[in-house]
């Protein structure tokens, strides 16, 4: 779903986009292209990291690191990794537990898995379609953003403009994404008493 | 600071109150009851426990099981406890990490060990000055509570309500401390980011 929702989003800002997938002939991954036209395709997740100067990883946070060793540490290097997933363990039941968290990351073990690689977490503390379409809400709320690399984040920046985030939160270094990961057991109460995942967490002054 | 802030607000929308300390002559306690007049007085944590019909945890996390215990089980029975504690440890040096999360956390530690005690947990995410002055903040945010006992967390609301908080959001059982409690982390990168702490969250829609 979240990578559905990025990637057409990407297309429709007229990038092109491989949606990776453990086969190359991933069922969802097949009909995401065909409903995307021609700046669309897909392929295995190594395809996808070959193929991509920018990479978002959109696998469920329990996978993420076996995704990412699929996708090849010779077709990420030096490459842009932007991070949407969250280590979420619903196999308890609900609510979930983190897998990671506290003293560590998620974005930060990927980032020390791969040290060529320019992790910048972003996006993981809301819905999907609110990550690609900020106008959803009256109040679109605030984007975070963390990672070690200026310039990498500066390029994210510029894909959440494109996508009309106007409040973007620079939070520093990857470590930061403990902050935005833990922020999950909160996000997960709000939607239930809610009812609904379209909300934002704004931070007013 | 944050029983001084909420001490003080207290007072001055007519309560009595009662500061609690390990000793009944607390250097700090005593100023703040010369500070603040007829409705104010200081005592041990035991004296404060029994003199309390409401009794707040402003106590440091790592501490705050110690408290309730010199408080005594015996003077907290069958009252309402709204704990605003975080169970940050500062001991290794900044960020500072949790001593309890993700499956657990300090609301439910202290209702499972003090099970005649009605919990609320209360204004743990934000800045005490806050905590008792909402209109601070141009858009004050939301405050978020939870708890077992919807007779106690009736009663904290109109305490908060009483304090100017609008915008109150019930999370749900005490389990709910987990989201807010693992709020911390992002809270602090969050005033290192703004360079202040007169800041909130607040949840749009």
């Amino acid at each position: 779903m979240v990578g559905d929702a990025i990637g057409s989003k990407l297309v429709s800002l007229g990038h092109k986009v491989m949606m990776g997938s453990r086969t190359a002939t991933n069922e969802k991954a097949v009909a995401w292209t065909s409903r995307n036209g021609n700046l669309a395709s897909n392929g295995t997740f190594a395809d996808a990291a070959a193929f991509g100067e920018i990479i978002f990883n959109c696998t469920t946070g329990q996978v993420s690191l076996e995704a990412l060793q699929l996708a090849g540490r010779e077709n990420l290097q030096g490459k842009i990794l932007v991070d949407v997933a969250n280590p979420l363990d619903f196999s308890k039941g609900m609510p979930p537990s983190l897998t990671i968290c506290n003293t560590d990351s998620l974005g930060e073990v990927i980032q020390r898995q791969f040290t060529d690689v320019k992790v910048v977490k972003a996006l993981n503390t809301m819905n999907c379609q609110l990550m690609v379409n900020p106008g959803l809400l009256n109040d679109p709320g605030n984007v975070f953003i963390c990672g070690n690399d200026a310039s990498a984040k500066a390029e994210v920046e510029n894909l959440l403009q494109s996508f009309a985030w106007e409040r973007i939160i620079d939070l520093g270094d990857i470590s930061a994404a403990r902050g935005t990961e833990q922020i999950l057991p909160i996000w997960i109460r709000l939607m239930g008493k809610l009812g609904t995942p379209m909300f934002n967490f704004s931070i007013v002054q």
